[in-house]
């Protein structure tokens, strides 16, 4: 195991109602003259009553607040822009996202920016850390992403998807209350249940030896995030299966799950060119092609690995050879993804095909190589694409 | 699942020669004029050589400290009244805990009781709740009370060995490096593996339904203290099994498992009043004597969490009644007690026996009722000291 460390302060408020505490909770972090950006997406948070609840909290609580709406999924380098030229003229010193993770990400890229003095995509082009951040409270509307507690901002672009972060930008409160993702779509359930996964299974799918304890965390988590998923798609507003995602969802991306060990990544590096060529994909979905490609192109990195993966996680009882294992496993996690209605080849995700070679090239531009289970190159990235048919 | 809130701001800095950072982190915290109160127990820490360097981390960073050692083991009120007048009359501003559990309640007890001007013991007699406090670092020298990231203070005054803590008092930095721990005896690896154990066993038993998540998660952790457990028994600096206990211990006591559910602690409760009846005894090892014998008395109050632990914990092939499981499940608890080399009956702790029905009144007096799972009267606790037999 490697040496590391973990700082995660966020104050996590899980529970039916918690949304109201949202004011005081700011109050206790930044005082009670805080000057509060409300950030949040389209108008499924004012029709739902959502973003009246915690305006509400803001005014019971005496707080200054301005609304700044209209963050799409895929969350653009504009928007933040846009935010941070009107935290500045307004004086805020609180961001509020309230939304899943493009708003969260947004207004933690807001947070950064206030206080840079140069252009803030300095910080996705990793031209620099950010050092400084405003601070920043959430109430999730979308357990996926994981924002509410990690350190990572994900912003897109021109045609470019990257990402930024480092502790200052982890959220110093965030409310979960999982009643709020009753009215959520299939589609985002399913992909917000693949991507938390996802986040566990890049740290999961590692070299560094001796990791049991991390591991056996995060082979636990996955198998429960897998019984809660399919819970949900039965029954959307199953209280107690979207506590169990809510959780893990909100701890898959704080760090846990890597404790220690060197982490991969490369399946989200691909995936998030895939969906910065076609902006209408949604990541979670995204993963759920690129995810067993990937694994069918590297699992002979370390077979052992994928073998504790299949018997482990996806239940596979041990087959004559490690090789079998490991594609079952594959297999299986595969057929969950089905059950979840997600598209499992790059043309049930999308009707127009990319070109595999540019996306490689996009993906390669900065990091050199993708990804650390193994190293990947531009021809490697082209062949996992052949395997997502 | 009930709601609830998690805030656990220590920054845990893990792995070999980490030591020799904690002047930095001090300074992050407190400034380069911080006055640190460097509190330790006996002679180990000065023999071994760690004291100094952590002393030469403290003036690599130019900081001013003062000694404070003689912590023993169930550490004393009196000792904490005389670091509370020490750091008072030289204007300590940083408590470094360099030790185990006792070492850094010990610190943390200063740290609550130099602001504070009442009486110290106010906070374990339960009539002050602790808002404030000095900051408290560690170094990690026994992996087993969790101290290092908890929000929980054990001190021993008179006959009472009591608790207290809020998230005031959680360390703001702990160092644990698995190499310090090479050198301790077996009787603390024991009773450090069984401790470590208990914190997560005392949330697991709940009452409180739908809590999947992290039930698989301390379900994982349990498998994983036990198996490196006794990877140490065989080798003492195995560091490898060492890491994996130290990660776990450290997270056993921070809240993460129990999260969402009504937590137990009878058998800390029982526990506590042993060891302040003869101070000779170890926490831990008391623990392996009062867990089973409580699991014993209680296990019919939801029979089928004990037939969960059994399987999932424990590895226990069901049984024809759930009965029989639940039973085999504490066994073989015990089993591994006894392989780790601990007492399991109140005769193997000690060649005195305790009065059971003083040690119960005493446990009583301030909750009135002990445990959760299922609350516990005096004639319960009786019953319970009749099985440790």
């Amino acid at each position: 195991m490697k040496n590391f460390e973990f700082y995660n302060p966020t104050r996590l408020v899980f529970g039916k109602g918690q949304e109201t505490r949202i004011g005081e909770l700011i109050v206790q972090k930044a005082g009670s003259d805080a000057n509060v950006l409300i950030v949040y997406g389209g108008q499924s948070a004012k029709k739902s009553g959502l973003l009246d609840r915690v305006i509400q909290s803001l005014k019971d609580s005496n707080l200054n607040y301005l609304e700044f709406g209209g963050v799409r999924p895929n969350p653009t380098y504009e928007k933040v822009v846009e935010g941070i030229e009107i935290a500045r003229k307004k004086g805020i010193n609180v961001l509020l996202a309230v939304g899943g993770g493009s708003v969260i990400d947004t207004a933690k890229a807001i947070a950064i920016g206030v206080p840079y003095e140069g252009e803030c995509w300095d910080f996705f082009a990793k031209r620099v850390a950010p050092l400084k951040a405003l601070p920043v409270a959430c109430v999730l509307t979308i357990p996926a992403a994981g924002s509410e507690q990690s350190q990572r901002i994900v912003i897109s672009h021109k045609d470019r998807k990257l990402g930024a972060g480092s502790d200052v930008v982890r959220p110093f409160a965030s409310v979960v209350n999982p009643e709020l993702f009753f009215t959520l779509p299939q589609k985002q359930i399913t992909a917000g249940v693949i991507d938390m996964m996802s986040h566990i299974m890049e740290r999961y799918f590692t070299q560094t030896e001796h990791t049991d304890f991390v591991s056996g965390q995060a082979e636990a988590a996955l198998r429960c995030i897998m019984a809660n998923g399919l819970k949900l798609k039965k029954d959307h507003t199953d209280y107690d299966a979207w506590c169990q995602v809510g959780i893990a969802g909100s701890f898959a991306h704080n760090g846990f799950y890597g404790l220690g060990q060197v982490e991969d990544w490369a399946c989200h590096g691909i995936e998030h060119e895939i969906s910065a060529w076609d902006e209408k994909i949604t990541h979670g979905e995204g993963l759920a092609v690129v995810t067993p490609a990937w694994m069918k192109y590297v699992w002979k990195e370390n077979p052992k690995r994928f073998v504790q993966f299949a018997v482990n996680v996806m239940q596979i009882k041990p087959q004559e050879t490690e090789e079998k294992t490991a594609l079952a496993g594959i297999e299986a996690l595969k057929d969950f993804f089905r059950k979840m209605g997600a598209p499992v080849t790059l043309r049930e995700l999308s009707s127009e095909q990319p070109d595999p070679l540019e996306l490689a090239q996009k993906a390669l531009v900065i990091p050199g190589t993708l990804g650390n289970f193994k190293k990947l190159g531009e021809q490697d990235i082209v062949r996992i694409f052949e395997l997502m048919n």
